[in-house]
């Protein structure tokens, strides 16, 4: 019999309604998970917004600042929705009071922040996960599978990128509520930490450490109208970035994210290049993953579109049959479920803090690099 | 503020737990629902399994006669999710309980049951819909949508199939709790009712009635061990069915079915050529619309991709954000959404019975011209 | 060293052009030919066209009576590239003439026709061919290979259609010397001698025989005017035909033609499913073949699109590198090579005039059951 | 009536082979040509196989020494086709013997080689184009068209990999006849003046100069057998090539080339993302224009795949009917026939060799940069 597991919601928007999908789905479909979660409490300063997503959603309560709720003894974990620049000090109060964090990604605004961070929920020891979902599509988690077996060989090449074009208009404002992942203040950096470090994540997951950089990025808008301050602004976001690197493992890597890609809604893609074998995913096809076996040489070798909605394939087992896609929002499900599997082994639930740091640090090098218009190391 | 809606379920397989989750879901993304699902029983023949699947599921109570189920006062509502066989009995008699009925397609073992079960849903006035899920694919309405905007004209053909691969080893059983769709004695027939009927419930509503048909039917493997007598017998129902038909409107259609095309594993597809344009949908890539619009000729004319991912696709509003897809199962949170509409509107939820009837008439003309070996008004 | 073959040319249209590039280039792609083709006389009513036509190609005389062109000594072989109301004459007088014989398709009006045209060639003893060139597309002959190596085992499903939308307009005429297609007199039917003669040839090849047919035709514009005479008159040919047969080996097919598919150009496909694989083909992008193999069945089982254009590929070590593709018009380059090494090696070149009669049988049934509205035996 | 233009091919690999057929075709698809090409004669060191090469394709003549060829009178043209550290030798002798000439990518080992090349050519008046055939790829020739008439308005992002594998295996010698593209001393360079200079060549002509590069370099196997030698010796071409750009009209690039990605043949692929539209492009489906339009918005949006074979297409409607698709080496027929009208109108024919120098700048320039890990200015 599944344990409670009391959750406090820290935030309300798109990723607050994604988390919250996951913590109700969860059981449906993981009968088996040693804890199931409730949802406590739902936390945001607007106290009508927090009320009418708590009642949505079935939140039992509400609290309108977040230290109280890290105060209440029935709240077990809390998941921080926040902007970037609020997981810092939200992090490490929640650690200093002995509560289980899942924390939206990047981790933090930079590494000094994300050292801070790792150290706090260390000291504390208590459980912590960053929301890096995409490790846990399916077709994702089943490529990892392939490359960890050995499938792939030596690794010569790793692609990536995440194609967006929502920010073409120069009406568009920066900051505020909505539109906060615009403003540096608020997001640290633009694409770099809002899309590539879903990039880098995924890559030193199925392809190992990053040793070095060469990036560039771009503003193309130069000065938008901010949300807050009525006034136009010089943007401090990246609208682009784009970087070179070399991996640990001798291969080569090449990213680049944009918001500026017409055509693009978000277009996260992956490809790595192996001596026995490749693959390519793509998430707007999220449900395939597309396969190339040097032992299947020969006069019909060829790339394989393998439809991952099996039995046989990372968590399909749980869902319909054979044929039958899932979507986007069944990786926080996942993920949710592999928190609560770590919580009865005992075993960390990756990418932990530790981990979402390494990100950290790339992203931190891209960004320096891009500035000064040279090589980092990582 | 949403009036519950107390649901019984009887069943409890594959549709089953689709129909549970759409009824669980509904309310987290269209909170405008004027009533709210609650699970009030579960009902099947076997104590043990209808127990642990209310359970998983969160069902408050469990019967094992459906007799039972429809003289409960607290039910408002019942979800008939049982062999087809089943259907006529239950419904008839949840109608003269004056039970709100939705029902797992097709909707009769033939028309003549058919025409029994919308009599009497109709003379007992209870609102009532078949499981026709493929609707309400955002994609599929889209399509409806366009169609019905006249962006294609005048209609020349329409094309559909539903191709699969799990019944080709010999080895498998017909018969039994899980098999029960290979035995014509609880089926009925074979893909003809089990795929066809999806193919021609969207092929009505898209482009009208049929008029006529000429079909084949093919069994390929001619016996196997049936799962509750353990013997060798002959198969029943139909591996596969094809068939040509001219439309109400003067359009072509060819269909076809079957469980033998290696590699497809629910690979539902359809086409529709008009004078002024083109639709093609497929299953295995459900979150798409290929199109193609003449008024676009030229020399940039070509089938357009269609991401159907955006607030201003159908349903999609009520989900995420451009670019991220949803899945299967979203389809029955958006039959239970319009069911729940409906009651509020006093509008019927299409596919009523009736509209299930006209889909029933043309498998029972396929059914028969395949025997017959000649052409068939429906 | 290479003896040379003299052809005559009867005929300047869109096969004599794809035909004579075959003849010409031929010889620097396939060295090792025991024949060279040189173009010797080209031969139309219309002086003037055919002067042109012969100037731009090369031919080195021409004939305005093809019964001249027959007599001449200097003349080995005939391809006859006119309507299809003169193959039977033209090919019986050729035959007595002992001219070899490359006679474009569909081989006759009708049966009759066809098969009195057999009788004439192999009276003669003189070797002859019709161009159905599509079995020469090398990812065809690849498919056939495959087929033939057993690599799809028992065939339970053969599906193809071939999809244009060029005569949807109502003011495009029928009749003379570009239309001639349009106008039974000329062509002897519709789409049905001119697109699902190609289907047929090729799926005759690559599963065997076709033992009954159920078709329907249709015409979808009535009436149009005639180019010769001026006049609106009523449309003779078949717009669109579908069927449904059974093949000898007991798989079932299904086969659609049509010139008002919106959006298709000349989308030629077919799909064959075995017990053990599945393939796929499709003229628009003809230098692919998809290939699903069931020995390759597991968590990576997939459809692999494979890029016919390797060395080891049937015809392909003839050309360029692996990845470059080559187009539709090698089809009629490697029909013309395959003729001429069976003049050398004695062999027949299929497909022969007899060859072709077969497909022409199922075309007859194909009209025939669409009248009567019922199944016919090949 | 065409004058006849007298060639001389120097060389008889790929490209001589590739080319030779330009020159054949061309007057039969390009009838209003105002020169006609002629055969004169090839030539190579040896004498064995530049007999075969010339007997197969029609030379009328051979030579074993290129400065006998450049003495001949009756030479009009010369086509150098041999490896890239003789391109300048025979240039700019050529030009001096008022040669025109048609050379092989990459103009020359290095800038200062091609400087001294085009001073030659523009010194002596001689026309005269580099064989950068991809530009003359009807889908990539429609994208220029497009980009030229402002369709995708401001330009953000260029892209474009070319991407091999048939060098992974270690076993592979470098040098000699058929490998001289591995060994640096006969290429200059590896995959940067193979296949990256494709990529540069497009992108400036579709996109304009590029400013800066930051680049970085490979060798995957560091060592091979030499062919010529016999001995393993260190490899000193770059096996795969990345780098980052600034373009000058400020979009941004990125570039990428490989012989080790498993799976891919010759997958040239290019896309450019504008305010108002987007296209790509695919060596493997090379008749194919992937389109997104802005002004397409709505929720029909979508990306289109324009079938490039209809007679509005650039080239197409010299060749066969729409959906018919042409090949690889039809871009080499269109840029003799490009050459050749432009011999009649006096304009340049480009990519001439100044044209050509820009993209070996670049080449340059990326070589450059990746030895000394920083960004270079072109």
């Amino acid at each position: 019999m599944a344990k409670a597991l009391n959750l406090g919601m820290i935030g309300y928007g798109f990723m607050g309604r994604a988390h919250t999908n996951g913590y109700k789905r969860v059981a449906d479909f993981f009968p088996d998970i040693p804890f199931k979660p409730v949802l406590k409490a739902a936390c945001a300063r607007d106290a009508e917004k927090i009320k009418a997503f708590a009642d949505q959603w079935g939140y039992e309560s509400i609290e309108t600042d977040w230290r109280k709720l890290l105060e209440r003894k029935d709240i077990d974990a809390v998941d921080i929705c926040v902007p970037n620049n609020l997981h810092k000090e939200i992090s490490i109060a929640a650690a200093k009071a002995g509560k289980m964090i899942l924390c939206e990604k990047p981790l933090a605004m930079n590494v000094a922040e994300g050292e801070e961070m790792c150290q706090a929920v260390e000291k504390a020891k208590v459980a912590n996960t960053v929301w890096y979902n995409y490790r846990r599509i399916p077709a994702v988690t089943f490529a990892k599978k392939l490359i960890d077996e050995g499938r792939l060989g030596r690794i010569f090449h790793y692609r990536a990128n995440f194609l967006q074009d929502w920010t073409i208009s120069a009406e568009l404002p920066q900051g505020g509520a909505g539109l906060w992942r615009l403003d540096a203040a608020a997001a640290g950096s633009g694409v770099t930490g809002d899309l590539l470090a879903h990039c880098i994540d995924t890559a030193l997951w199925l392809n190992g450490g990053i040793a070095d950089v060469s990036a560039m990025t771009e503003v193309f808008v130069k000065e938008r109208k901010h949300a807050l301050t009525g006034k136009t602004e010089k943007v401090t976001i990246d609208d682009a970035c784009s970087f070179l690197c070399h991996f640990q493992n001798g291969s080569l890597g090449l990213f680049e994210s944009t918001r500026y890609a017409r055509g693009h809604k978000a277009l996260y893609t992956f490809e790595i290049n192996g001596e026995k074998g490749s693959l390519k995913w793509d998430l707007h096809d999220l449900h395939r993953l597309e396969i190339f076996e040097y032992s299947n040489e020969g006069a019909t070798r060829g790339w394989k579109s393998v439809h991952i909605t099996d039995g046989d394939h990372p968590y399909m087992g749980k869902w319909w049959v054979p044929g039958l896609a899932i979507g986007y929002e069944h990786s926080f499900v996942h993920q949710v479920a592999d928190f609560l599997y770590s919580l009865g082994s005992g075993e960390p639930c990756h990418p932990t803090f530790r981990d979402a740091l390494e990100t950290q640090k790339v992203c931190d090098a891209v960004i320096s690099s891009a500035k000064d218009h040279s090589w980092k190391k990582v």
